[in-house]
């Protein structure tokens, strides 16, 4: 499946031009850092970052610093949510994770540092008219905090999903709204008003469903050298998946219903066309990792 | 010592009125957060800010939801020194610590959720002009990252200070910085540059060394009650101090040598006088707890 690669190298490099700190007593806080954040990956979500300017006529580069933020907030979330008191997993794409890496105060602190400097890095770099980006950090702050990332992974490690309905909801607030996001800020530093953005927001939403439900899925029919971690983790913690609740056809209805609605969500908001952003929806429903 | 208990009472109003929540789903979480915040102390840090408002003769109410952020990632900071992996307290303020009434999981995620609440907090009620306001945002993540408070607690637990001037270094960024944004923001919001604010500036990272060695001093001369947590906990954990270093008559000299540095700057910023920063001055040079 193509892949918007170019946007993704565009990423990558800007990951990895990020220095932090050149403090020497704290350089193996900024190695934990750089371990975990230049460990591969798709670059989902930054990505989209960059695909949504583009759909919308602006240059992608100029979205680079808030794209890699979103990527620091991300590799932080992993962090914390492989700790021991957490989903205590020992592989993060192939290699040990953080904790495992670095010790578990270290893997902490690594969460939380790529946290501050992610906010610290758009604050200092992204360009653009003050009061839209300060409306993209509260939208990114939100999307993060209790009724986003952080709430969203306290239900999870808490059990709290009674039925499918909590499971939408904690896969809304855990992967969902930071996808949401990496579209939403984007809009919202180029000065557009969430009523232009309405169809942009569904779609963002739905490729948010998409990504959880084709995960689940994959973490039943993946192989370990693919998902780079032990395939079938979530049935042993116990967890309520898209597959635990509907089955693995079920599951596989459910995302190709997903897919479509995204993309249609995605072809009211661009009439003209979007390639990156259709290579993006369709590398999710389709991804084996 | 007199106290502006009425700035402080501000705070404390500010603080509870925070629900950060809707969601039943997280409620748990949002109380453990609530738990750690509104377990008392002086608020010294939010109080500081509303004390420079004064100074520099603004509404010390308009800085509200800026000092209130600042106490929400101080509270998120106390959260995470705690957990096991760090400090291993279980104690703080007379109660339970948060992972010990709470879990460990609960505990990192109360603490992520703080460090992001701080920042929606601010980003949405904090009023001024829009690049004043990115510019103290910008400055927060800053204080609180890896040149800052998350630098300096991974200095602390990895215990790489070889000297004094480690010491020094892993204060300024563990606890100076973040005391010294609680003055710098304010005056960052209120449009006062760094060529106006030196002497300000000066006065805050001073009131951050002299709180640190009256804190170490504490920590051997205390109680447990005054405290709230178990006196000598640094000694028991090995942690170079003021008073390891400079014995407690050093420590005392270098703290009175510290007052006497705060109170000479914060006259040279404010030469006409600032009651309520003198009094927070003079509080931490004496306090017993």
């Amino acid at each position: 499946m193509p892949y918007p690669e170019e946007l993704q190298r565009l990423v990558e490099r800007e990951l990895d031009g990020l220095e932090f700190s050149p403090e020497p007593a704290t350089a193996r806080l900024v190695e934990a850092m750089r371990y975990s954040l230049l460990a591969g990956g798709k670059r989902i979500r930054p990505v989209l970052a960059l695909a949504t300017a583009r759909a919308i006529g602006r240059n992608e580069r100029d979205m680079l610093p808030l794209a890699a933020g979103i990527e620091l907030i991300h590799t932080y979330s992993l962090i914390h949510d492989d700790l021991p008191a957490m989903d205590d997993d020992d592989m993060r794409r192939g290699r040990p994770t953080a904790h495992k890496a670095y010790g578990e105060d270290v893997a902490i602190l690594a969460g939380d540092g790529l946290y501050a400097e992610a906010f610290r890095h758009i604050l200092t770099h992204q360009q653009g008219e003050p009061r839209a980006i300060l409306d993209a950090m509260r939208e990114l702050a939100t999307a993060t905090g209790v009724d986003g990332m952080v709430g969203g992974q306290y239900m999870d490690v808490a059990g709290e999903q009674a039925d499918a309905e909590d499971l939408r909801r904690l896969h809304e607030l855990k992967t969902g709204r930071l996808i949401g996001a990496s579209v939403e800020c984007v809009l919202l530093i180029n000065g557009m008003t969430r009523s232009d953005t309405s169809d942009f927001c569904e779609f963002a939403a739905e490729l948010g469903v998409l990504f959880q439900i084709v995960d689940d899925i994959l973490d039943v029919t993946g192989t370990d050298a693919a998902l780079g971690k032990p395939q079938g983790s979530d049935e042993r913690h116990g967890k309520r998946t898209y597959v635990s609740e509907f089955g693995l056809d079920g599951a596989r209805e459910l995302a190709e219903r997903s897919h479509r609605q995204a993309r249609a969500s995605l072809l009211a908001a661009v009439p003209n066309g979007a390639p990156e952003l259709e290579q993006i929806t369709d590398f999710i429903a389709t991804r084996s990792s």
